[in-house]
C-alpha cells in the first residue's frame, strides 16, 4: 500500500530536520553538554513516555492539557466501547517537560545518585499545542538541575553555567534576569495588595515588557485594585532593572526586613558574583518584575534575554517544593532550562558558520576494484576529511555539479588506470 | 498529588538511565556519528511521531503488532464512545524502527536532498513487546542508509563504514556475514525445493546456528519437503561460512549461470573489497544461510557476529523495491544498521572503561564569597578537568566519602581564609 501524498510530510506541528540543520543541532548540543560535564553536572535520561496519572499530577500547569496520550494495549483495552471514559484507555502519555520525569526519576533511583545530584538532560518533549510559527508539538529541552541544596551556591553555579555554555556555542552580550518568588510577594505586601489577589497581580506585572508601565497601571485599575497599590507598584516599577551591584540600594531592598532581607542579600550575593563571573561577556540585573509563569517555583527565578527578541533563550528558578509534593519527601531543588530551540533558530539566523570539515566526493569509475576505493578514501580521510564514495553517473559534469550544491568541495575521479588529481569545484573537470 | 509508589520506576519494559550508562551511550553514539560523518553520511532526524496509516502500510512485518498508538486530541475524540473502532481514535504511533520514517522524510523532501542521499540516524525506537531480559520498550537504532544507486559500491561501502565504526568504539575481531536473497532463491531452486515453499525454507535455514544441520536436516524432512531437495541443501551446508575469498570457489557459485552468476561476481568483489581495508582487524565470509526476517530486503543481506553472543551486533540489507511500494517511485536503496544497545551492553560487560576527564570537587565553605568559588572553580577548569561546587555540608568527612563514591577523585575546601590544598582522595582530609 503506497503512503497518501497528504500523510508524506511529518505529522502537523512536527519537522524532518534536514542535514544542515541537524550539523548545527548536534553542535550545539555536544558543546552545551560538554560545558555542563566540566562543571560537574551528569548527563542522565528518562524515557519519552511518562505515567499519564504522573503527567497529570498536578505540576504541569497548562502543560497537562497539552499531553499526546498513548492507548493501552492488547487484553486491557478488548472491551473499549464500554470504558466509562476516555481516560481509562490511556496508560501513559509523552513528556511535556523534563521537570516532571526528573522527579520521579530522583524518587526512584535517590539510592543509586550522590546526595547533590547534578543532573544534565537534553531530549525531546512534546506538547499538542496549536502549531505556529516557531512553535512545535515536538521540541528538544536543555536542562540542569541541582537537586539537594538550599545553598545560593547552587544559584550561582547555575547561572554561571547556563552562561558558559551559551557563550560556547556563540552567545555574547546577553542578559540575565534575577528575582525571587519572595520578593514579588514581599513587593505586593509592602504596596498593599489585598494578599488573595497578589497571583493576579503578578499576571499583570509579568506583561511589563509587553504594555509598559502606563499598561500595568491601567490594568490594575481597571481590575480593581486598591489605587494607593497601583500608585506604590508603579513607582516601584521606575528605573529597572537594577544593576547588580545596585541591588540592596534598591527601595524595595531598602523596604526590606528580617526573612526579607535575608532574600535580598542573597540574590546580590548570586548577582554579584555571577556578574564578576561575566568578565564583561555577558551583564546580570535584578528585575522585580520577573515573575516566570511556573506555579511551582517557591525561590529565585532567572531568565536570560537576548538583543531584542521578544523571548528568554533560556530560565529557571527554585522549586523547593515540588519534589515534596509529588514524593512526601521535601528536597530542595533548582533548575536552568536552555531554549534549545531559540538558540538554533537564533544561531542559524545569525548565520552561524556549520564549521564542516572539507569535504571530499571520491567518484569511482565502473570497473575500479572497490577495495582500491576504500583504500584510496581512507587515505584521503587520514587527513581529517570527509570523503564520500560515489559510483561514476554517466552525466559526470552533472553529478559534481549536483555534489558541489551538496556542499563537496573538493572530488576526485578514480579510474580503473589511477588516481585523477583532487580537483576544487571551482575548476571542475570536463565530463570525459 | 504526591505520585503513587508503583508509578514511581518507569513505564514498564523503559529504563532510567543512571549518570554511568548515559556516559558510556554518549561516548559510542559520538565516535560512530563522527566515523560516519567522514565517511560522507549526513546525519539527519524524523519526528518520534508518525502518522499511523504510515507505520501500518505493511512494511513492518511483525513490529506493525507492536506499535504504541497515540490517541486524536480535542473535537475529534468528543465522540468517542460511539466511533467504530479503536482505530477511529487513533491518528499517530510512536515509529517501530528508523526505515520506515526514512523513507517517507525521502519521499518528502526528495527535492532538498542529494541525488545519492547518504543519511545517518540515531534515535529511540519504540515496540511495545512482552519486557524480558536484554529487550526493551524503548530502545535506540542507529542506521546508515545509502538511497539512489544499485552499485556494488554502496555495499562496500557500508560494510567497511559500520565496521570502521565497530572499530573505533573498541570491537575488533568480529565477523562480517554476507549473503544476497537471489543466492537464497537460486540454492533452493538449485535443489528442488517446491517454489511456493522456499520462504518456509528460509525460516528452517535460518535456524542453522541454534538447532545444527542435523536440525535443519530433521525440520525440513518434518514439513515434507522433497527428501532429495533436503539431501542436496544439506550437502551444501558443510564447511560454511566460506572465506571472501572463496566465494565463487563454492559449489553454489559454480552452479550459478547467467544473473545469478553476476549477483555471485558482486558478492565476491564486496567481501574481498572489504576484507582488504579491514587489514585483519576483522573478517568478511559469504554464508549462504544468512536469511535476515525483514521481508523488504531484495538483494544483499549483512550481519555482523561477535564471539559467541548469540545475537547479531549489526544487521541490514538490500531493498531496492520498498520505496517504490511507499511512494511509487522506484528508488534503489540499502542499509546497514548497528545494535546500539547491544553494542553498548558488550562494551559494559567488557568493562569499557569511561575516559572520564579527572573530576574535582570543591567544597565551599559558609561565608566565601561565591564569585571566589566560581573564579577558583574556572581556573581548574581550565586545565581540562570537570570541576563541581558544593556548599560544604555538616558533616565533612562523610560529604568527602560520599564524593569519592561518586566518581569524584580529587577535592579541595575553599575556605574564607584560602583555597586548602587540593587532596586526592587517596588521603582524605580530616574533617575539621
Amino acid at each position: 500500500m503506497a503512503i497518501a501524498k497528504e500523510l508524506l510530510g511529518p505529522p502537523r506541528g512536527m519537522r524532518d530536520l534536514l542535514p544542515g540543520e541537524v550539523a548545527l543541532r548536534d553542535r550545539v548540543a555536544a558543546a552545551i553538554l560538554a560545558t555542563y560535564e566540566a562543571w560537574g553536572y551528569r548527563h542522565v535520561e528518562t524515557p519519552a513516555l511518562e505515567h499519564i496519572r504522573n503527567l497529570t499530577a498536578g505540576q504541569g500547569g497548562d502543560n497537562e492539557k497539552l499531553i499526546f496520550k498513548i492507548l493501552k494495549r492488547g487484553e486491557e483495552i478488548a472491551d473499549w466501547s464500554s470504558a466509562g471514559s476516555l481516560d481509562a484507555l490511556v496508560d501513559h502519555g509523552l513528556r511535556f517537560d523534563l521537570t516532571v520525569p526528573l522527579v520521579r526519576y530522583y524518587a526512584h533511583n535517590r539510592a543509586k545518585l550522590p546526595r547533590l545530584f547534578k543532573a544534565i538532560q537534553i531530549g525531546p518533549v512534546w506538547r499538542a499545542e496549536r502549531p505556529q510559527r516557531g512553535r512545535f508539538r515536538q521540541f528538544v529541552q536543555c536542562d540542569i538541575d541541582v537537586i539537594g541544596s538550599t545553598s545560593p551556591l547552587v544559584e550561582v553555579e547555575l547561572c554561571a553555567a547556563s552562561a558558559a555554555a551559551l557563550i560556547v556555542v556563540g552567545f555574547r552580550g546577553f542578559i540575565i534576569r534575577l528575582n525571587d518568588r519572595r520578593i514579588l510577594e514581599a513587593m505586593a505586601r509592602g504596596c498593599g495588595f489585598a494578599p488573595e489577589r497578589h497571583a493576579q497581580v503578578f499576571i499583570t506585572i509579568d506583561k511589563l515588557d509587553k504594555i509598559g508601565r502606563e499598561g500595568v497601571r491601567a490594568e490594575l485599575t481597571e481590575h480593581g485594585h486598591d489605587a494607593a497599590a497601583v500608585t506604590a507598584l508603579d513607582a516601584l516599577l521606575a528605573d529597572l532593572p537594577v544593576p547588580s551591584a545596585e541591588v540592596l540600594a534598591h527601595p524595595i531592598a531598602r523596604a526590606a526586613t528580617g526573612e526579607d532581607r535575608k532574600v535580598f542579600e542573597d540574590l546580590a550575593g548570586v548577582a554579584r558574583a555571577v556578574e564578576q563571573d561575566a568578565k564583561g561577556a555577558y551583564r546580570v540585573v535584578f528585575d522585580p518584575t520577573l515573575v516566570r509563569g511556573m506555579g511551582y517555583y517557591t525561590g529565585t527565578v532567572f531568565e536570560i534575554a537576548y538583543k531584542d527578541y521578544p523571548f528568554s533563550i533560556a530560565g529557571g528558578g527554585r522549586y523547593d517544593k515540588m519534589i515534596g509534593r509529588l514524593i512526601g519527601l521535601d528536597v530542595p531543588a533548582c533548575g536552568f532550562s536552555i531554549g534549545f530551540e531559540r538558540v538554533v533558530t537564533i544561531l542559524a539566523e545569525e548565520g552561524a558558520a556549520n564549521e564542516a570539515a572539507r569535504r571530499i566526493a571520491l567518484i569511482v569509475d565502473d570497473g575500479v576494484d572497490p577495495g582500491r576505493a576504500l583504500a584510496e578514501a581512507g587515505k584521503l580521510r587520514a587527513d581529517g576529511q570527509a570523503v564520500t564514495l560515489l559510483a561514476r553517473e554517466k552525466n559526470l559534469g552533472q553529478q559534481i555539479k549536483a555534489l558541489s550544491a551538496d556542499g563537496y568541495d573538493r572530488f576526485a575521479i578514480l579510474r580503473a588506470a589511477g588516481l585523477g588529481a583532487l580537483e576544487s569545484t571551482a575548476t571542475p573537470a570536463p565530463a570525459s
